[in-house]
Parts: structure tokens; sequence; C-alpha cells
């Protein structure tokens, strides 16, 4: 992959679609594959981070800490019925540190129940650090529009 | 167009693009234009997919049958108060066999009723094989994330 | 930024994308300088555009009236607890005049209430002329889907 403004855009979508997929397909032992040896994952809500309150839906630092999410996932929910579809749109990329980009992306998640319901389970942005050399995520900040949450949020976003 | 992987990313998001505002226009009869002349077509459950079971909502192979389609669509449905508006998302595209790439992207289609009724009418996602000579689908399978299907299904999605 | 289709193509939708940020965090005093000087934007019904009818929801002409329009919603709307996120995609890009394209997108915007209630809050496509040099809209007709419309559009779309 190139360094220039175009390919690392693509890449960086490319990131982002993958991520996609393998949330959707219900792959969630892939998950942390697209994320740094030591990075950080937060869900947070728009109005806690406008404030400036420093409370997280969720929390997982380290690959081994998204590990254990998900086995817990897959432990507590042996039924997994519905379905998720991440829709994901207007992706920007700007440079941050050496080998490091910052993007921003707005999302929606929908949900899709056995009986055919379909909602929008979730909007909102990532804001993202991500590692260009690797192009893994060195940070993901799921920023949800919505302060009401599912407690038993089923999947990552 | 190059051959080259970001050229070849562009020209098929561009492919999507084409598909989903001839049909968001009403343009039905436009819709085998996007099809190589024995293209496969066909809507299937995400669930039945999963099974193996090759079962499709709907299917049509070569251009001829698609026109056919369409052509009974006209008439059965002479008004049309409904619209369609189709978001497409992560686009991944991959090298297949000579001259054919696959691609699978996220789709939702929202319906809006004459009322202003808005709803999402369909989610899923499309796994297509693109011929990049003339980029035309040689095949497009529509995986939809419900099993529940209005069984007269306005539009080819 | 080059002139060539792959960076045109994506310097449209770095465009959009900025556009979608700004409003989704509320920043509607910057919505004016996605804009030329004499720029128009209008809110269209694409029932009204069919028939060829010259109404439009919302009609400004030029900055100075944008930034009016931005005054009067601050005003009206000291409260703001609802949310927004715009959707865009399947972007086409096409030469129009010396130094402007046209380009065609689809886009969804969601409402997010205070209570967390989500809806679609309209649908449609943005039909834009965009001068490439400063890479700024020169005009911007956003065409509905539906034809009910909230009178007190809270935002600009």
């Amino acid at each position: 992959m190139g360094t220039d403004p175009i390919s690392l855009q693509l890449a960086v979508e490319h990131l982002h679609a993958r991520y996609a997929h393998a949330l959707d397909a219900g792959k969630l032992e892939e998950w942390p594959q697209f994320f740094t040896e030591n990075a950080r994952y937060r869900i947070a809500t728009a109005e806690n981070e406008e404030r400036g309150l420093p409370l997280s839906v969720l929390y997982a630092e380290g690959k081994a800490m998204m590990r254990d999410r998900i086995q817990s996932l897959r432990h507590a929910n042996i039924y997994e019925p519905q379905r998720y579809r991440h829709m994901i749109s207007s992706v920007l990329v700007e440079p941050a540190d050496a080998g490091v980009v910052r993007s921003t992306a707005n999302f929606i998640v929908i949900r899709i129940m056995q009986d055919g319901e379909t909602m929008i389970f979730a909007s909102g942005r990532y804001v993202d650090r991500i590692a260009t050399q690797e192009m893994l995520l060195e940070e993901r900040v799921v920023i949800c529009d919505s302060r009401r949450f599912d407690t038993l949020l089923a999947i990552p976003l």
C-alpha cells in the first residue's frame, strides 16, 4: 500500500469495510484482529463526550480483554437469532502522529429480529486512531447518538 | 480504466452507484443493462444461504429473463406510488478468476410510501461476480437479512 | 489535488463527508462555508421535481442568505435536544462545464430524539454542481423522497 492520500483513504475505508462484514457475519472471534496489541476500544454516548464525562458504556484495553469480552458474549448468548447490518459512510482521514492517522466515520447499525422486524439499533460515529503500517485500530471510540442503551449489547459496534 | 487495485475499487463502487440510482429513479428497464448476457441474478435469505438450501426468493438467468421480469412488474403495478432509496456501503473487492472480481457490499433499501411513511424495506449484502472488462455483473446474489418477504417484491434489489 | 477522475471522485466524496460531519456535530454556522459566494441551495420534493413544478420547501441564494437562515434557526430553536446523523452513498461525479462537476448522491438523515427514539427523518438525493477549483458547492438541490415535511425543518439537509 502506498502512503499517498488516495491510498491511505482507500486503505482506511477497506479496514472499515472488513470490520463491518466480520461483525455482520457473526464472526465475533475475528473482532480483536482489527486492533493493535494494546489498543483501546470504548463505546460512549455523544452526550457524555460533549460534557467531558469519562463514562463509557463499554471499555476494553488490549486484545486479551477484547477476547474475554467476546467469550462472555458467546457464553451469555447461546441463541443469537437477531442479525446486524452495519452501514458506514463519510469516512474522513487526517494525519496524526508519525505512522498514525485519525479517522472519523458515520455509522448506523440495523438489527433484524428473527420475525423480520427491522430497526435502527444504533447510530453515531467512529473516532479512530489507526496504525497505518499494519492498518490496525490503535484506538476506536464509538460515540453513539442515543443515550438509551441496551444494557446487554449483543455485539461490539 | 486501469486494472490497479485503486482503479478497480472505484470502478466497482461506480457500478454499484449507477445501479442504485437507476433503480431509485424507477428506470427498471435499465436494470438488465448492468448484467452480462448470461448473468445470474437471485435473491435469497441469509438463513437459507447459511443452511446451504438452494432456495431463491427470485431467480433470473440471462438478460432476456430479466427483461421479462421487468415487463411483468410493469403490467402488475400500474400505479407505483412508493419510492425506494438504496444505501450501499462497505464495498469489498477481491480478485477471482481472470477478468473477474468478486465483490461484497452491504445495503439497505428504504421504502417511502405516498403518505410519507418511511421504513427499512430490506437489508443485506450483495455478493457479486463482476466482469471487469465490461464492468458488468456476471452474477449478483442478493442475500437478505430478513426471512419475511413481501411476496410481491415491487422492484429488483 | 489532481484533476484526474480518481482524485476528483475522492475530492467530491471528501466534500460530502465534511458537510455531513459539520451538520451532525451541530456546527450550523459552518454550513455556508461549503458553498461558493453566490451559490443556490434548495430543498424540493421528488414529486414536484418530476412534475417540473418550481416549488421549493426551502430556498437560499448566496452565503448571506444562508447565514440569515442559520441565525433564524438558532433564535427559533433555543433548545435542540435532537441529534441528526447523515448517511451518504452512491456518489456519482460527472464533468459539466469548465471547472465544474455535477454530482448525484443518495442520502438518509436519521433523527435521534432525547429519549432515544430513532427514526429516518429524511431520504433522497443530492444533485450538486461543484466548483472543482475551490471544491465548493455552486448549487445543491436536495430532492426528498417524501412529500410530507416537517414545516419547521430544524437543520439544513
